[in-house]
């Protein structure tokens, strides 16, 4: 599908970031691109870009950024970008012929609301406007906000940004009929040049209809406050659904931290997993030395690494770096730097006492560490799919073996922290097992 | 998508078999369940069948099956069964109204046949057969099977069981329009009632086209000759393109003997799978006695077990009972079952010798191993997507492992098993590693 992005205005209010908003980076990344990143996520690679103010730089910008990317950019100039943004919608209307999505350079949204408002039918002559219902939604500019009031068949009433009665906030994410292209083109002739006008008059024909984002973010960057707002959203979004509770409480907040530091340096997500994994072996070693320093200094290694194992998809999202290579190789890596951080707790117990227990104990920890992330996939495809919108689920996997090994090292217990892992990790390896056989 | 199953006729070169040739049990399986199964595996669950000779017989066994199942099924009586098969078609004229697939109720083939054929996209007023281009295969009865010709465009020119000039063989797979019935109805007024007949009046207005099987096992179970040949060609189709050498060579040769014993006896996969854990586990035991003697056996059930694991696949595929879970559950437990089986060759090994580095590599083979199968869906679905039909692909797995085991047992060589073990399925780990870093 063809995607429309109006990137013509001045953005006045950001001007002391740079001469051209659309260019200006949000975590390193110009807004323009971040936008166009998501579009493409969802498969889109056809991109229609209307520019107006300090245009040529635009699209010297982007045209260097589409080769890399390989994807197909065609410009319009929309020499009124003092006017309102329909003007810019309008400037399209020779080359788009076919349904379309439209979004604004400015507005940075969270990728599924895309995804899933593309699965839509869209009928003949009609659009669809992406909807915040919360009202209440703190990142929302409400002087600066178009709002939409929907009656309850989701269609739009009314539009605009200073209606007294409205339901819902406008995202600045649609899905169109090349029927909006008539529909502004009477709206201008009527002396209101917006997108909402247009808006307005599909409205009226009972052709607008609305698309609940159902609470995931989105936000327009019009000026610094809100500049200060989606960064840290988007470091709130880094958080996963499947992070354990070591990882929620502890390892995903410093690595969030680490992450920040880490987005302005050229390193690449998979040289951050082999770096981790690194730190891990070389905690394992320590154990192998023997002694309470050595046991100490392996356990702190393994915590650290088991934190910078963050960072790696952290800065893969951040950056749209994301692969499934990448997922996967650190997946592989984190099984090695597992099985050597337990073995080298066995070995370390088992000189302590020569006990054959312990190696037995510490065989268990191994396997059942090994069987807990095998199954984790699977486990967690079960467990998302029931999860409600902002919940968490119950996860036992590596961010608490590594937990366990941290503290078990901080107070000398290294046959407690094996017999824990090994007890904990079969216990839930079985539970597993058990729900998937009644789930059958 | 509804399915046409034509069972109308007396079949009376099976009659030694039964008195309903559709429910001549074929590898424990009446012929007509093992039709609508393969049909219900591609996603079908509403049937409509043609009922003949012995009716009310196939409709009481179906009735119970079809609740069971949780299908839908519609019959038809077609008195007129000593008729030609045409006739049993036109018998659903009225209550099918939309495209629709037809099937014989002797005719056994391989799923991805319906499965692919179902993702062709067929014209109004059209049929699709699927053929045989293989006009050497040996399955064939060549006095018996329906000849066609087609041309260079895929369409249907002549069909017949008698023509002299063709290029293929009709497999009795149908994806039809409702032009079907006209087409009937036209060629019987016409004084012919085959389902050929019907073919050639829609061929002659360009509307039947062919669809290649390339090679895919079908057969018309007509007579004991044939009855034979089905059996065998179930057997053979149960080895899998992911079978490693081991596998392919020693395993499942035996596997499939001890499924075709076990196709009689009520027990479950899934029961097959835990079996075959128990006697690894067995197996692992006799290796922590110590011993030669000890040794051996352990390395022979463990080859054993490696042997009967085959067969819970293979009884869950003849079955059709196959399951998600089904897969899944004999993974987590060969996971178990291996890591045991290492662990108690490490600790024999050991104290022959208390030499570290013998607990070392053991420790190296068993998180390789692990990590072999961790690697294994991934590997294999890349694999198989640039497979050649008929051929295997590089594979070292479990089969390999168990095969390693078990001869070094008979050699008495502990350590050199778990340093081969070791050595092989870490190079191949990092062998996939490059593989998939190369491949992104």
């Amino acid at each position: 599908m063809k995607c429309l992005i109006i990137a013509a205005g001045e953005g006045s209010r950001l001007s002391h970031r740079g001469d051209s908003k659309p260019l200006v980076p949000l975590l390193e990344l110009p807004l323009i691109e971040r936008v166009i990143l998501t579009a493409n996520w969802t498969g889109i690679s056809d991109f229609y870009i209307v520019i107006g103010y300090n245009g040529e730089k635009l699209r010297k910008h982007l045209n260097q950024f589409s080769q890399n990317k390989n994807l197909k950019i065609t410009y319009f100039q929309n020499n009124q970008w003092k006017e309102e943004n329909g003007l810019s919608v309008l400037a399209a209307k020779e080359k788009i012929n076919e349904n379309f999505i439209l979004l604004m350079s400015d507005h940075i949204f969270n990728k599924s609301i895309l995804a899933e408002l593309l699965q839509e039918k869209i009928v003949d002559g009609e659009i669809i406007l992406a909807v915040d219902y919360n009202l209440k939604n703190k990142i929302v500019d409400i002087d600066d906000v178009t709002k939409v009031l929907v009656d309850d068949k989701g269609r739009i009433v009314n539009i605009g940004k200073n209606i007294k009665e409205y339901n819902a906030y406008d995202t600045g994410i649609f899905l169109c009929s090349p029927a909006i292209f008539e529909a502004l083109e009477e709206s201008s002739d009527n002396g209101d040049t917006s997108l909402s006008a247009g808006i307005k008059i599909l409205a009226k024909q009972k052709k607008s209809r609305v698309f609940d984002i159902k609470g995931k973010y989105w936000i327009d960057v019009d000026d610094e406050n809100a500049f200060k707002k989606a960064e840290n959203i988007l470091f709130a979004n880094l958080k996963k659904v499947s992070d354990g509770p070591v990882s929620r409480y502890l390892n995903r907040p410093i690595s969030i931290k680490i992450s920040k530091y880490l987005l302005k340096k050229s390193i690449l997500p998979n040289q951050i997993s082999l770096f981790s994994f690194i730190f891990s072996m070389v905690g394992a070693l320590f154990f192998f030395f023997g002694g309470y320093a050595n046991l100490l200094i392996g356990g702190i290694l393994a915590q650290m690494a088991s934190i910078i194992d963050g960072c790696d998809g952290e800065i893969a999202r951040l950056k749209f770096q994301t692969s499934e290579f990448g997922g996967w190789y650190d997946a592989v890596l984190d099984r090695y730097a597992d099985a050597f951080l337990l073995f080298g707790l066995t070995y370390y117990a088992y000189f302590l006492g020569e006990n054959l227990l312990y190696l037995f104990i510490g065989f268990l920890a191994i396997i059942g560490s090994f069987v807990n992330s095998y199954t984790a996939d699977k486990y967690d495809g079960l467990m998302k799919k029931n999860l409600t919108r902002g919940k968490h689920y119950f996860r036992i996997g590596r961010d608490v073996r590594i937990g366990i090994i941290f503290i078990g090292t901080l107070i000398n217990q290294p046959v407690l922290i094996l017999f824990i892992i090994a007890f904990l990790m079969n216990t839930e390896n079985i539970r597993r097992i058990l729900i998937f056989y009644n789930k059958k």
